[in-house]
């Protein structure tokens, strides 16, 4: 690999900035090395690696550095892309979106500030990942839950800023944040909300504050740095029942979207329940090659048998009930209820004491206890396992369900990839997930896996939905998709991104808002 | 009432902008004369009225027309002071923070664009009240519930906008709301998160979107003119309970608070839980003058005569339970328990089925259907009823909640006023909402209001507390106690400011955001 300068900087100008960062942050907290900087590749990359590529990479221990490797960033105009621990695999890992950047790696900054197990929250800085923040509660003895990510080892305030979901009753990390901490790209620091009152308690008990509220500003976004994050954790209930419905068309997803909604809505069900595709659930269970060895897409008798044999649903829905047993009971009485109308349908459940842990990781998940049984997905195809994710909007009604799912099985069988997906059950919407598992080591597949996540984009705009998170390589292009009135979102995000950041060293080109500087790097390529 | 001229313009050139108005909105929609603009001017100002006044008001019927508006404010740099109803009792009414500017009064906007009662939403322009929503819900048979604030009077968009609150499980107004529609200061008309998928049906159903989210950053601020706003509605359920629980001692409301905080952390009560005064409660049912005529604060054994004889308590907590009726009496077992041990607390419960309609207005709040009952202090102190509220976040912690309140009456005994107020429960925070009842037609009682309120600001920042909302008077004196690495967070929204609203049209000073034009009318009187 050939070591990368930052855009429009020379060789010359970077040694000095590289310097003056090593003054800060010393000596071994900079990766300059093209040996060291690989690290920094996006594993899952579906295309060149090398594509989105560092020219080094930070290690700041402290808000003080990160202020002061700011004046640097803008005293010779690097643009840095920030990352918390770097996990944010399948949508880029630790890669920034324009290639020459910096790699501000908050990694290190891992303090767990406060737990208050009382008001229900934690405060944490960026290298904090929902493995550590779940230690450190069971440690403690704390009653309190975290909500983990599929894959535990990413960052709470890393996920909770690409609005990632779990799958508990707090499942919609974004909506379970309260309270910032951000440095914006001049070296200002700011809380956000109740953060302002100096001697105040109320910082991560309130979210709005006084006057606009930013936090959700500074998601999905390159406005500032996130230093602080509060995170509003689940008081650890004193029972639970775990529930699994099979079922057994294909077609049923219409009605399990219809029949789950309600539930969702009337806090009946109150957790994100998620409907597994058949092969994602089977994935868990077995590897590919068990039943389908031929080119392309598995063939539906495969995908039957294969289900046939390992007793699993074409969907299968998990959900979860929190809390006493006579209201689990009541709960899964209507549950049971709304859906002995579905033919076929089977549904298990299991109940738990507060403090009992599943076995299964899956399950684990919903007791809130990270895991990285998600990564089975990697052997799912053989070879070098790698994803990356088309992950739209999905109302939640079965007709729009049925519809994503239809389009995106089509489209991706006609590239040669199976549909290995689900969607995950906000009240009103659906989270689809569907990835794209390939073999990195196979040209082809790479290069067939980004055509077909590009495909699925337009195909979706047709269809009326845009997605909710990207891989690097479709930023702009999902971007441009919310075309309302010539773009005009993007314009208000480019505003303000110009307005905050003159010199254009945050994270350009993330989510497709570039600064005034880069702005012509804009590509959908 | 002498007419007033927008700050900085010239009679002539004042006349030369509303001309132009008069011919975009036609010569009925633009209201110039000193009479009819007593109506733009604060009911309840605590302070001379005058002093927060418009020169003329607008009433545009569109989209295209408020562009329009904008360009020639722009061209004239004349400030506007968007309202929606006007309604804002207690916090300005539609009254302008700068004098002078010109109210851009949308009640004209009163489209109700679509509900959709699978989905549980409705968009709506400004106009719309909770009771017009109310009534066409009833009308057209929707199974669909609005959360009414206070006054049914006042505009969805407005009070959410404002970040209002009600009584139901979608009490939290600025969490409920889903999609806006805003014009800019350059009269750039955008679509939030899903918006922009203009083909799509996800707008209010996700509130996100791709990239950073900005709805949060349009409430309480002076960014851009909504003008669309989706709302999110519950659906109707099978039955509902409405409970109250007496306390009989004015430190019980530490006990209430500690006991109400799980129980709203693990959702046995999902509504806005309310903690009422005795003398709030008792307000409802009488007039002061029957148990108090002297000078100052009521005295306690006044206070405590009165209770006595209404059969009020000294803190009374309403609460409400929405499901089926084995979900009801579960939760209600759980309330009934937990409560029990607090020593003389009576508690009494009605059950609903889910289309019966209770009688009380308080009552009809938490069953999702607006009234005015609210307004019933008015005629609590006899005279010009009106009133200034003070308005702090608390956390929800017995022990804050009890410091809060002993401080607020105290600070209100010492200007010879009653404590009137409560604490509406969030899970982890409470609204804590102290109403300073004046008449308005006693100089002295106006003025002795207005002192009151700045000394609780003061009061409440030392103990470290801030406001979630303030009247106009108190706008920069409020966000200037958000004062965390000096006034970084105004510094950023000020940014924003005057990124967006260069010519500093749109609500200068509006919650002590001041754009670079009128930065020097900051001030704290």
């Amino acid at each position: 690999m050939i070591r990368s300068l930052p855009p429009k900087v020379s060789a010359a100008q970077f040694e000095r900035a590289l310097a003056a960062w090593r003054s800060i942050v010393g000596e071994p907290q900079v990766v300059s090395s093209a040996d060291a900087l690989a690290a920094y590749l996006d594993p899952f990359a579906p295309g060149e690696r090398e594509a989105f590529s560092a020219s080094a990479a930070l290690m700041p221990g402290s808000v003080d550095e990160i202020r002061a490797i700011l004046r640097i960033a803008n005293q010779f105009r690097i643009p840095l892309w920030t990352v918390s621990t770097g996990r944010n695999f399948a949508y880029g890992g630790a890669a920034p979106r324009l290639t020459g950047s910096v790699v501000l790696d908050l990694h290190r900054m891992n303090r767990i500030l406060e737990v208050n197990e009382t008001m229900g929250y934690a405060l944490v800085e960026p290298g904090v990942s929902y493995f550590d923040l779940y230690a450190y509660l069971r440690e403690k003895g704390y009653r309190l839950w975290v909500d983990p990510p599929a894959a535990g080892w990413g960052s709470v305030v890393g996920n909770t800023l690409e609005r990632g979901f779990g799958y508990t009753d707090y499942g919609d990390h974004a909506a379970a944040q309260c309270g910032m901490e951000v440095v914006l790209a001049n070296g200002d620091v700011l809380r956000t909300g109740m953060g302002g009152i100096e001697i105040g308690t109320a910082w991560q008990l309130y979210q709005p504050g006084y006057g606009p509220s930013f936090d959700a500003m500074f998601m999905q976004s390159n406005y500032g740095i996130v230093t602080k994050l509060g995170i509003w954790l689940m008081p650890a209930p004193p029972a639970y029942l775990l529930g699994e419905i099979q079922f057994r068309h294909e077609a049923d997803l219409e009605t399990i979207v219809e029949i789950l909604r309600p539930l969702r809505l009337d806090e009946t069900i109150r957790n994100h329940a998620v409907i597994e595709g058949g092969l994602r659930r089977a994935a868990g269970l077995s590897a590919r090659a068990q039943w389908y060895d031929g080119p392309g897409a598995m063939p539906e008798s495969a995908v039957a048998a294969m289900l046939d044999k390992l007793d699993v649903g074409r969907w299968n829905l998990h959900f979860a009930l929190y809390g006493t047993p006579e209201l689990i009971d009541a709960r899964y009485a209507l549950v049971q209820r709304a859906f002995a109308r579905v033919p076929q349908a089977r549904l298990s459940a299991r109940r738990y004491a507060g403090d009992a842990q599943p076995t299964a990781g899956g399950d684990r998940n919903l007791a809130g206890i990270p895991a990285m049984t998600a990564f089975r997905m990697l052997d799912w195809r053989g070879g070098a396992g790698a994803h990356v994710d088309f992950a739209p909007v999905c109302p939640a009604t079965g007709r729009d369900a049925l519809r994503q799912y239809t389009m995106v099985k089509t489209r991706a069988a006609e590239y040669g990839f199976d549909y290995y997906g689900g969607f995950t059950a906000g009240a009103r919407h659906l989270h689809h997930i569907f990835a794209a598992i390939f073999d990195r080591d196979d040209a082809n597949q790479v290069e067939q896996a980004g055509a077909l996540v590009r495909s699925l984009i337009s195909d979706a705009r047709a269809a009326g939905y845009g997605e909710y998170r990207t891989h690097l390589a479709y930023m702009d292009f999902a971007a441009a998709q919310y075309s309302f009135n010539d773009g005009a979102l993007l314009r208000l995000s480019e505003t303000i991104k110009d307005a905050l950041d003159p010199n254009g060293i945050l994270a350009p080109g993330k989510q497709g808002i570039w600064p005034a500087a880069w702005r012509d790097r804009r590509g959908y390529t």
